[in-house]
Order: C-alpha cells, then sequence, then structure tokens
C-alpha cells in the first residue's frame, strides 16, 4: 500500500471518506473503553489475592526483629521489608526507607519537604528562591509533572532519545544554573515511551557536575520489575552516583502498587544512608511510621526477590498478548503509511504512538467521540503543551483483549483520519 | 499526715532522708518501664486480631457501590468507610475523607499545604507572610506543637481550664492579629489533661471573629470514642460552626490508630464541604487514592458505630485498671501532702501530675535514674518549655499492671523528693 504521503489530493479524499464511513459504524457500536490509566486489569489483581491470606487472627505478628507490627513505632520499616525492597531496587537495606502505600505520595511528600525546608546540604529551602526549575524529559509521566507544577516549579522539557534523556542537554541545563533543582527520570520501561536508560546515560547522570550543590535526580523505578517480553538491564544509579563523588545526588523511588494492589500495596524510597538519615529526621515530624502490618503481609507472601520475580512473570503472561494486540494492530493497521510511529517496548505498562506533527489532539478526541478514552494529548509534557503535538500515550493494562483489540482498531481509524486531514489541509 | 508545707525543716529533712533510702532500694531492682507514650498494650492489640479474618483471598473486595478496591482511585475513601467515620464524628460522609493510617499525618500534610498554598480563603499561602502564629492551649500534645515548630509557625500559649482553653485569650489573640491563623485542640479526654470541651467553650470556638479570614480550628478528636469511665458529651462543633457563620472555620480529624492498630489503622478528616472540595483538589497531587482495603477491613469488621462503641467497651475494660492503680496510688501516696494535684479523667489516654512550680524536670529525671521512662518534663509545651514546668504527661496504657504499680510508687517517691528538695531550698 501507498503511504498517504505518496498519495494524491484525490486518493488521499477518496482515503479520507472510506475512513469517515467506518468511523461512524464504530460510533454506531456505543462503545465505553478506557485506554487512560495504566490499571492493572482484574486478572493481574488476582494474582495477589493469596496474600490476604498471609496474615490472620491466629498469625504472629512481630517481625523478624521482634518488633509488634500492630504496635506504633520503626519510622522508616520493617527489617525484612527493607530488606526485601533494597533487593528489587539493588541497593543496601540502610540505602531503604520503607513508608506508605504509594510512591506518587513519597515523590511529592519529598518536594514539598524540599520546598519548605530544603534537602541535605541546601543553602535554603528551595521555596525561598524566585523560581526554582526541574528538568522534564519528555515525553514522560504526568504525575510528575503535575507536582512540580502545583509548586510553582518550572519545567524545562529535555528531549527523550532510545538511550535515555538527551544528556548533552542535561549536563549543559543542570552546570548553567544553580536554581536548577533536579530532574525526573523514569529509567526503567520508561513512562511513556518504554525505553530502558542505556548505561552510559546513568554514568552520565551520575557524574553531572550541576550548578546546584542541592540538585537531586529524582529516579521513579516504578518499573523495576515489570518486564513483559525482557528484563532489560538497568545500571545501578546508587552505585555510579558514590563512584562519581556524587554519593548524595540520587533519590530512587518504587513500589508494589503494580506488583500486589495498586493503593493497597507497600511504597519505598533509596538514596544514601547521609540522604536517609536526614530525611528521617523531617519525616519523623509527620509520621509515627507507616502501615507495618502491610510491610509484613508483603514481606512473607513474596520472601525475597526471587519471590517477586517469580510472580512478576505471571503479570507479563497476562501482559503479553495485550501489549501483542496493540502491537499488531499497529504493523497491520498503519505501517509503511507514513503517519507516525512507535516502539515496543520490553516491559512497563505504556506504548507511545507519535503521530504526525499537530495530530495527537485531533486523533485522542476522534477515539473520545467514539467511546475510547485514551490519555489526553499533550499530557506527556510539562503544563500539559507537547509542541508538537505528536505523543500519545496508550495503556493497554486494563481493557479485555476483546475490548482492547476494538479500541485498537477505533485508534488506527483515527490516525488514520487525522493523518488525511493535516495532508489535505496542508 | 500533715502536709510538706506544714512541716518543720528538720520533719522535712527527716522525711528527705526516708525518701531518699527508699529511692535507693527501687534503683536496686534495676527496673526498666516506661509510661513515656499513649501506645495501647499488647491486650488491646489483641482485640483486633479477628478484624485480620475479614478480608481473605475468598473475600470479594468490592465496596458496596461496586468499587474494586485492590485497584486503584476514589482519592477521599470509599463510602462504607466514609459512613462509619462520618457517623464516629457525628458529621456527614460529604463532610468525611478517609485517607491513610494517621491522623498525625493527615494534621502536618493540612499544615504542609497551608504553608505552600494556603487553605480555602486564603489571600497567600501561609508560608509568604514573615511569620504566622497558632494559639496552642497547655498543656498539651507535644507531637502538634513539633509541626507547627518544624513549619517555623510561631507558639503562643493559652492556659487549659477544665472545660477547654481560656476562651477570653482566645478570642482576645485571635481576634487581635490576622497572622495568628489556628489553634491546635483535643476536645475530648484532652491529651494530657482529660478534660472534655464544655458546650460553652465549643460554642464561643465555634464564634470566633478571628482577624485572619483563613483562621482555622485543628480539631484534634483523637479520643472520639475511648471513653475509660464514662463517654463524656461533647458538642459538634463542625454544626455549631455552621450556626455561628463560620461553616469552613474548623478542622477534624481522627484514627482508628487506638481502636484497631497504631500505625495500621485507618485515619480520616472531617469538614465542611466547600473545604472538602479544596482539599481534595489539593490532594489529588500528592495521592491517586489511600488503602482501600484496609477501610473495607475496618468498615466490614465493625459494621456500624454500634460495633465501635461496643469495641470501645473492651478497651474501656483493660484501660480501667491501668488508670485506678495510677489514681489509687497518687489518693493513698500524695492526697493531702500539698506536693501537686491530678484530675482523673473520664477517658483518653492520659493523666496529667501537677506537681509545685519547679519540680517537673526534677521527678522525671529522679523516675528516669530508677528506670522509668516518663515523656520529658515541658514536652506538653510548645518549644518544650514549660514555663511553671509543672506538668507531667502520664501514660498508664503500655505497662502491665504489675509493672505499672511499681513505676507509679517509683513516680510518687520522686514527686516527694523533689517537693521535699524544693521547701527545703525555699
Amino acid at each position: 500500500m501507498k503511504s498517504y504521503q505518496e498519495m494524491t489530493r484525490e486518493e488521499l479524499s477518496a482515503e479520507l471518506e472510506k475512513l469517515r464511513k467506518s468511523y461512524k459504524e464504530f460510533q454506531a457500536k456505543g462503545l465505553k473503553l478506557n485506554m487512560a490509566r495504566g490499571k492493572p486489569c482484574a486478572e493481574q489483581l488476582e494474582l495477589s489475592m493469596p496474600m490476604l491470606d498471609v496474615l490472620n487472627s491466629v498469625s504472629s505478628l512481630q517481625s523478624e526483629d521482634g518488633t509488634d507490627c500492630r504496635n506504633y513505632g520503626v519510622l522508616d520499616g520493617i527489617q525484612e521489608a527493607k530488606k526485601l525492597f533494597a533487593d528489587i531496587m539493588e541497593v543496601s537495606p540502610e540505602e531503604t526507607m520503607v513508608f506508605g502505600s504509594s510512591s506518587l505520595t513519597i515523590m511529592y511528600d519529598t518536594i514539598s519537604r524540599a520546598m519548605t525546608h530544603g534537602v541535605l546540604g541546601s543553602e535554603k529551602p528551595w521555596g525561598k528562591y524566585d523560581k526554582v526549575k526541574f528538568l522534564c524529559p519528555v515525553p514522560g509521566y504526568d504525575r510528575h509533572f503535575a507536582i512540580t507544577e502545583f509548586f510553582g516549579i518550572e519545567m524545562i522539557n529535555v528531549e527523550m532519545n532510545e538511550d535515555g534523556p538527551d544528556m548533552d542537554e542535561v549536563e549543559r541545563l543542570a552546570a548553567s544554573d544553580e536554581t536548577i533543582k533536579g530532574i525526573w527520570c523514569v529509567p526503567k520501561y520508561s513512562n511513556p515511551l518504554g525505553g530502558t536508560y542505556s548505561d552510559e546515560t546513568v554514568r552520565r547522570m551520575a557524574a553531572l557536575k550541576p550548578a546546584a550543590k542541592d540538585f537531586r535526580i529524582f529516579w521513579d523505578n516504578a518499573y523495576c520489575v515489570h518486564f513483559i517480553y525482557r528484563n532489560t538491564h538497568l545500571l545501578n544509579l546508587l552505585e555510579e552516583c558514590k563512584k562519581a563523588g556524587n554519593p548524595n545526588m540520587a533519590f530512587l523511588f518504587g513500589s508494589t502498587s503494580k506488583i500486589t494492589f495498586p493503593g493497597a500495596g507497600v511504597a519505598f524510597m533509596a538514596c544514601s544512608v547521609e540522604n536517609a538519615a536526614f530525611i528521617k529526621k523531617q519525616i519523623a515530624f509527620q509520621s509515627i511510621g507507616w502501615d507495618k502490618l502491610n510491610m509484613l503481609r508483603h514481606a512473607r507472601f513474596f520472601k525475597n526477590k526471587e519471590g517477586v520475580m517469580a510472580h512478576m512473570e505471571k503479570h507479563a503472561a497476562l501482559l503479553r498478548p495485550r501489549f501483542d494486540a496493540v502491537i499488531d494492530a499497529f504493523q497491520d493497521e498503519l505501517e509503511g503509511l507514513g503517519v507516525g510511529s512507535w516502539v515496543k517496548p520490553d516491559g512497563g505498562y505504556f506504548i507511545t504512538y507519535t503521530t504526525l506533527d499537530g495530530c495527537a489532539k485531533r486523533v485522542v478526541a476522534l477515539c473520545r467521540e467514539a467511546g475510547v478514552e485514551m490519555t489526553g494529548a499533550g499530557a506527556t509534557h510539562p503544563y500539559k503543551k507537547d509542541p508538537r503535538d505528536a505523543a500519545i500515550r496508550i495503556a493497554p493494562s486494563y481493557p479485555s483483549i476483546k475490548e482492547l483489540k476494538q479500541a485498537v482498531e477505533l485508534f488506527c481509524l483515527s490516525v488514520k483520519i487525522a493523518s488525511c486531514e493535516k495532508l489535505l489541509a496542508q
């Protein structure tokens, strides 16, 4: 088949007419599907149901070191939970703090405290500057950008390449301005592109020479064990930071939200022992300690990292056909048409479709008007402004495969319509 | 027996010598007891063990309205949890938000957001003032004062009377200064005095005319259902605020930390619907929603407020002999000696002993040196400064009754020693 660019205006018009007819048929179906958020599907949630039997009224609720997990105390998590999540993050338990149920909350709280009190080594709270700034690799995770926007932190876009952010830009910007205080990263199966940072990217990140002495890399390793096709290798940032003489520059975040139960999982943070001591002093004002019973439930259910990896294999088996359905449809419906591009990710929760410039909003609107909710176009960028209007994040995990196939068919149709419209308008 | 004030110096010296001998015998026992924190004892924790059987691998995990409690979503809590905790707070579910596991965290977060963004009706974030201030009824809860101190909020002492804070002072101060932004209150079985605010106090609180349009009453109703001897009546602040034309002035807080499991309970906040809408918009940056499985576990375990009250009767039965042991010892050992005063509380977690002026630190030090840890003298006041050095908070819940009796015996001895020393030094 010819690409749309090779078609004459007449051929394009005929194609558009045909597409619009198919679109109307779709609208008549009255679909009501959602591919907007990276939510596990019901079958995935079922995988963790046995965890609910781990603690019961006759269980011992003492942690390994004899702590009664039912009572107050232990600010940064029980030992077995620290050990389990340290193994997952590939750091030591001393570098790990286990808090509540959401890494988003930990990241928000970390930014919030930085604004009001600063981080270790800050000359003053970030909020005392006229303006502080963050580097934001794009496309990226909307909730990261929402946090920095909420606190009035100016966001600077940095382009993502296949092997991570454009490190020339990151190095140049970080070194140029002491009000640039951090960078958001999703280093493995990135949200939403799906790629994993290369060793070189991680090494260059660890070796940054920021103008701000209190610069922090917010390393949201949300998908550290969330392989689908392949468990890709990610270099250990905390280790590289030590080697590069920047031991305190990295904050690592993770959770079991997409391992066990979103919202009812356990979230954790890793950083240098020195950072951790500083943070614990601050956090002692906010909490006496988070839910140790849920930590114990998780630690006893999984036993160790191998237990987690075996569990994630089951998740992968459920996610694989869903991701296949999307990628196969793209290949069947869109390959060779010159209407955009995509990359098949090795893991994570998203596929990014990159439309022709100026088409993403139109595609999302077409999907919505036929009953399929996508993540809003622009959501992948700070201030919801995608300068190219081209990135669309697709979340294939939640719908059934049957629904997903319908939704992707509509998506492909919408991409074609928007592309035809664009080319005809030129 | 004569009071110490009636004794001659010779009699006092003889008494002190005798007391010191007894004290040495105590030191020889090598006690290691803790009456510092309001922690439930192991028997109390046992009461909630059946709650761990409520959810298991074959349970339905849908809330009443069909929400899958295992997945993301529902920012302010599932309906049945809102209803249960609304009943406990005597407000409507629409006025109730159910969050994480700790009301301390909710209070910290509320202050933190007020500092960075303000509350509903704020002209600017509280952090943008050179200085904001809080009214602090004393003696009060150390962790409240720690939060305000952490955020650099200046704290102004207001004396507590039997029926609540000195409302003449509260009214005068609140009306005098628009940088006075709030007041900390523990209105029922107050921490640490144990009294409950009278209807008149609550009405006057609700009818305050603060200079600050964004003044807030932080109503930490931590012990709302925590009766021991008597379920005292507390007027509904939110209702009174509506009547007084101050519908948005009250933030109510509570949790199940001392109903089920400290740290692994459920915490909640109540306020006007308008306040709640404002807060939910802010909190959406911090969270996708808290642990709905734990909310479901609590809601199904208790079913309704009656279920909670029946459960609290069991707590009361365990706490009553512990409080009796302290009060009985005070009556037997200290009554009539002129060495201080105490009030038997109707509920809550604490008894306050008020020493002769200038003796509290000495009493706590004497206890510590003989192996009994008390809450630090001064902890009941902002900046840990008790101007009279007289208030000592006693937490009788955690030790066994046998241990408690030993600890209180030592405490009474320490009070007598410190009082003798003081009178002899005059």
